[in-house]
């Protein structure tokens, strides 16, 4: 199991970490790359809570000791069928169609408050696992919106002003979900520590039957790994 | 007084209000331009939190039904002289060199938060009251932060992939505090109920000698109307 070194001059880096497959992921990937990690998760109401949870066992699995659970009241003010208003979409992904499960600005306000803990730490990187192929009908998952968050930044701080401001790394954007697997098996992330569901019952299990569960179902097939999560339900 | 109506079809628009002089006159202006307003305030433990009272009562004279005062738990990952840590600058504000004051990534934080509020809510406008003349050493109140983030944002949210989504209005970016204090005080702004002081006594009393202080002193010198906060205390 790979574990974060404590050195004082390491170069720090800030990872967005939901607990899903993706930002696992891109945590290893930071991780590997010998960054030292501060991983910031966030409470917006989620639907699926049990995920902050998988982020806990995630950033233990890499020996991330800053780990920040960001308390967001969101769900009084944002609305989305992840938050509890409408219904979880179960119809699959259509090409040029925005999911249900959309949050309006979410990956806005998530790198927004990393950015903001980027320039405090003095990070040279922020590292969020978006993903263009699986699920393209998120408008704040392609490389335009990373792109124009990257161009943002550089204007919106000190740090981006003083020309050292972080980059924004999407390792993931343009892996297929088979890709991605097969990238974090090999980076000794443990995709049964994971949380993917947008629907698990009580006990974690996932339902195995909406968009998230069945893009991971297909990303495990793709890459011809078993899922450990199923393996040991 | 002026009074928002209660039309349905009428155009919305989420206004960020802290409660300062500049947030009020941009709110007078959302106003004045017959805007439905949604104000956006945020407790991000800032020192100068009577400015939230203030926020309050600049609403209420605008007739806001619709203030969200937001919490933001900040204070536990971003660091500034404005949330506890360091000294509130005294010295003037200096060209090139960023105010101690400057709080990391604060507008990009607090515009994501209302892009998402404005897509939920389906406005078509984002009122910020930055002012690029009197704060020239804050990034993220300058021209080029805002055409920024109007891009990023018309690539972010789904109502911007669909040609629908909000435009950032700053319409003091390119005025002096004079200015600001000239135009407000035709839109019906009554800056008495204004908080500008980063440093206010129990009371709410402006201390008179930090920077935000000092600036609004010249700008209503330069404005030739006397500062009604003055005149009460």
């Amino acid at each position: 199991m790979p574990k974060g070194s404590d050195g004082a001059n390491q170069t720090k880096a800030v990872v967005l970490l939901s607990g899903g497959l993706d930002s696992a992921t891109a945590l290893g990937y930071a991780v590997a790359c010998g960054y030292r990690v501060t991983a910031l998760s966030f409470r917006y109401g989620q639907r699926h809570r049990i995920e902050l949870e998988a982020s806990r066992r995630v950033a233990h699995h890499f020996g991330i000791t800053d780990h920040r659970i960001v308390d967001l009241p969101v769900e009084a003010f944002l609305g989305s069928s992840l938050t509890g208003q409408g219904e979880v979409g179960k119809g699959g992904v259509q090409a040029g169609v925005i999911p249900a499960t959309y949050v309006p600005a979410r990956n806005t306000i998530f790198l927004s408050l990393a950015l903001g803990v980027a320039e405090v730490l003095g990070a040279q990187a922020i590292f969020i696992g978006v993903n263009a192929v699986d699920y393209s009908g998120y408008p704040d998952c392609r490389p335009e919106f990373i792109g124009a968050f990257q161009a943002m930044a550089d204007r919106a701080t000190k740090a981006g002003v003083e020309g050292v401001g972080p980059r924004v790394e999407a390792p993931l954007l343009r892996l297929t979900k088979g890709q991605i697997i097969q990238l974090g098996s090999r980076l000794g992330v443990d995709y049964g520590l994971t949380s993917s569901c947008y629907d698990p019952s009580e006990s974690g299990a996932p339902c195995g039957g909406c968009d998230s569960c069945r893009l991971r179902a297909e990303g495990f097939a793709e890459a011809g790994v078993r899922d450990p999560l199923l393996v040991r339900a």
